[in-house]
């Protein structure tokens, strides 16, 4: 693991989710660019010091050394966007798998080059857009996709966080003050934070693609130096629209993603709220209630679930089934299988290319007088 | 009544919404422009034959003409949209009060002359912009006038309906054929027949006015002459911005009305599917549930309940409230009393005129290619 | 109407639900046993005066004297439960239709007397158990009725009410007072108040009877005369077994009615605070929302509703369904013709046998030792 | 590990619980009383063949001969019922701390013994009440006992399922049959399965204890041999009454625990099926609803969350929960620490004397003509 020391919300999150189905043990770290506070982590967690590194750099001039059977596989990088390209580029090319967290890179020009890093390397891949890890969603996407709501018309994605109503950043709230930080963010604040996961979520589901979209992108708070609010009209490749809202100045709200997608003859609604309910709804019969557990639900959200209906499964349990795919995905590499078409729906380097070019587009658009801006990757 | 014959949804709401609670007495009408059909109805009614009504032109000439205590004092039109003007016109110049149903009239010139009209008649005006009759729409409205939520940030409303998804029109569904019809819905369709209500709503809770708009206005069902479909950026007078979605292409939705006002401490959170629930959520503590009938709010919303709490008010309770107000204070101004603060709480011609501005400037966006449209009167 | 004046609840609510659809005119009333409060409400309520009467003994000898076309034909009784019994014999006697608020009577003894007065008097007789008015308690009768659940094996029904969690006797809560006085109320407080709609409603939605109860009955609040809480274990005529949850002591609860009635393939959940849902549970399938208004539920449920799906109903269109049923029930019979079956559907003097027998039953069952008391009429 | 071989459910949750926070490691194992299965069940878990073990007592007896730094600490004993006792006994008196799943023993005979066993061995003991481990839960807990709501009046708990609703036993489904046969569960069927999780929550959330109860037992399924339904009257030790259910033929309902206090001044409503939100409502204010993740919940709140508000947190989560608080205190214990009370509050061996007493309790009621059953233990 390359960052995700103390203060850090997503590493703690990360390693619950490779150690929950018991298919990855943690085995080095360089968990801080200060060489005592990822000591210090690394003990914490239990790590043998001699495979806890001062930098990412020297993890991987030292596992790359170690024989195959002792040294780390696969590399998590949790650490601020712009340091994200620099440690997978030197993952990949020492051979290791690589999960990282979005947005995938800086900017879309390291994207691409990921991109061909990645492709080169023969390695996996996997890019954390959690919520693609939900069994519901994933049944929202293979409704969708078993065309039984019809041809798709209408998308509304919306993820409303309330947390940045204030100037939370320059104080001790290490996420706030990374996350505003230009320098270490890209060029969007919350579009790249929550946005990226609002948009890659309605691809996802509705199995189609952003061509073109008109973007209203604001910075709410006073004194703050990336945008906290946004909204954005859509255009699709099918021709259908949508809506994207992204805001972390909403007061009240906690991370309530939800995504509707409609077709002609039905639709499906999906809430984090009430993540183990997928609503879907018809023109002329009652609105049904799919659930978490069950045994009518596609062969996707069954493999994605541990337990019978009625014991939620949360926000940990999606971010494992990322993990569990992931390692399913590299298991069946190693012994020269097939892996199941269930097993490869993880979120990889296509989505965190186009992930880089939404955030380019839209704060693009939200500076443009024109009402729509070609989705350009 | 002018208007509300046989087929008509919207008529039998009206006089529901009159007789509830007592205030009303139908008297008269023009329920069609077949006089036939106008007497069927008036018969079912249980009217006298003689102020049953072959045109609404006859209906002014004839009751004007009647005793003072003999005659109609408030005029409800119910027609489709052209025919909202004339009858408004002659009722208020016969001396009548008015009571309209939205959108106001069939251009925004039509509703400025109304406007004009109007005040030079001294009669009262009520456009019945339902949604503003229940109880804890109103209370939204308090709780943001009260500055308790801060300075107002955001306002998200939505209003999808799934009626439209299918070809309707052409065919016996009366409902369908006139709103989508441009010669007498006008040059809107779903912005016109729900686009205003949300629009409306909008202004009325958050208190503030819209300044610029930008629109995604879309024929989604083939053949379709009117819009069925949009998504509309906002901005208001005090700096907020917004999002306005309305749809009738919706498939599975019903009447899914809800507004959102986030203002720096907290926000407001209301859906017509949970009427009588007010959602206040604050950055800090939990979130309330304020509800209809209790004691802790405030004069508007217990002014416009009837029963305690637990007991569902409905769509014909809200609507009532719109013709009860009016009543009071139509009887006021007969007693020659000042009315209540909560009696003038009713939509009433300056919501009309910026309704029909809506309208124009909301479509105007959508055929722009610049981003931003100004909102003109 | 009898009863009804200043401060009394019931009164206005029948008073509204019964001109709700234009079926009823209100013409004459003794409001109050004070002649003078009687008068006082009569003149607000735009009566003649001379049909405003000071006791009800006086209005029926009078309004009997009154040529047939201008004399009341129905009598609407909401006064407190003593006062039940006298006002509907003489009703009935006289030949009026009657209207009576529950329980029905102030013991079982009275209400089989009144049950062979009815039967005499050929007049038609409507109890006010206002919660089978609602469309989705009809369509979950309907369901069951069916046999698409298979057989029903469990009911449970609860109503949980707070508003006497406190002394609220004694003071001006009029409501308080006269429901918690045995000389008023009879010989149960709550489960004849609330008690006999969640039994009434158990017996309605599942078609079963009761045939023997367990009842568990408190007086919670130090100082007051009658229960304000109880549970009880029911057994139903076909072998099922159910729970009755009545209390008037659930501190924050309103008016919290809820009833699941589960059969071998599946059930129904009805709750009040979301009256225009019947979620509908199977064993092996989605869950679904069948909705009021909508076009796939029985004519049962379409004929008891106003508006379109998406527009709610609420409790004073549950209790005008009441009155508007037996109203057609009434001028069927006028007319000498077949009322419809869904006109049929209100509570009658039959339900209201029950209800007393349920009363005496099941406060017999309090004071018993032994677990299972005999339901017994 | 003892237990937990392949078609176990509640083995496969026990590893991922005690995984989850990388607070234990699976060391050993006796999976089957099939030597075969056990084997295999251990391979595929990744554990060292020399320390997958033919039966729990060569489990003991070979692990108490290792080295105190390599041998177990822990024994997880994840069997049926009748094979709970005899393992927990073992592994008490050979020094392992225990974790054991509930309910506690076969009999409450054997339940007295294993007190009197794990009080003499001061050895550790953790009965795995999983719902007890929910963060809205404690909160609920801590909310009652802060006095907040008063003295309480009711505690309403209800714990439906829907699986059996058919004869599922003796064909493949091993956990219906296990569950619904004598020699292995005991006495009782639903009533220990989820009755006893039922009765835990009740007494756990209201601070309270069952001194009486009269029970409505059935078997409701034809051909079953143990109870699948049941209701039950609670009177409590400060003069409160309750009900529970518990059933697991209520078809169409997944695993929805759901538990009500109320005190005389507000109350606390709790559902597993929105396991992350704590409705609180009020005699005279309105209900909020107090959310895992947040700032304003209590420390014990806060310790069993992991997440930010709005990520889900859900039956995993709850369980691992139990599992980290108890190493929580083996550690503090070992370090000779006093362990902090939040660790502590995890259920222990007095829980599980409870429930074997409502189970021989419940049972004899059930029995019985007489209305009230003391509670005896």
């Amino acid at each position: 693991m390359i960052g995700g020391g103390k203060g850090a919300f997503i590493g703690a999150v990360h390693r619950i989710a490779a150690q929950l189905d018991g298919a990855y043990e943690l085995v080095c770290g360089a968990f801080s660019s200060n060489p005592e506070k990822s000591r210090a982590c690394g003990a914490s967690l239990g790590l043998s010091p001699d495979r806890v590194y001062d930098s990412y750099q020297e993890l991987f001039r030292q596992e790359a050394q170690l024989p195959e059977d002792e040294r780390v596989q696969v590399i998590s990088i949790v650490t601020p966007n712009h340091l994200h390209f620099e440690p997978a580029r030197m993952a990949l090319e020492h051979g290791f798998h690589v999960v990282l967290d979005k947005p995938m890179t800086f900017s879309l020009q390291e994207a691409l080059e990921l991109r061909s890093i990645a492709d080169q390397s023969g390695r996996l891949f996997c890019l954390t857009h959690t919520y693609t890890g939900y069994p519901m969603v994933k049944e929202a996407r293979q409704l969708v996709a078993s065309g039984k709501l019809g041809n798709i018309r209408k998308v509304y994605v919306e993820y409303p966080q309330g947390w940045l109503s204030r100037f939370e950043e320059g104080g001790d709230n290490k996420q706030a003050s990374w996350r505003t930080d230009p320098s270490q963010s890209g060029i969007a604040g919350s579009m790249g934070d929550i946005g990226t996961h609002a948009f890659n979520l309605a691809e996802y589901v509705s199995g189609l693609q952003v061509t073109q979209l008109c973007a209203d992108i604001n910075i709410v708070v006073k004194g703050r130096k990336l945008d906290d609010d946004g909204a954005v009209l859509l255009r699709f490749d099918n021709g259908a629209s949508g809506v994207l809202i992204a805001t972390q100045v909403a007061a009240g709200e906690e991370n309530n993603l939800r995504i509707r997608v409609y077709g002609e003859h039905g639709s499906v609604d999906w809430q984090h709220a009430d993540a183990n309910t997928l609503q879907v709804k018809w023109l002329d019969r009652p609105t049904e209630l799919w659930r978490t557990g069950t045994g009518y639900v596609s062969s996707y959200a069954q493999h994605n679930a541990r337990t019978p209906a009625g014991h939620p499964e949360g926000y940990l349990e999606a971010f494992a089934n990322l993990y569990r795919n992931f390692a399913l995905c590299i298991k069946a590499e190693m012994e020269g299988e097939k892996p199941q078409k269930e097993w490869q729906d993880y979120p990889s380097i296509e989505e965190g290319v186009r992930g880089m070019a939404f955030i380019k587009n839209v704060i693009a658009s939200g500076k443009s007088d024109k009402k729509w801006t070609d989705f350009k990757v």
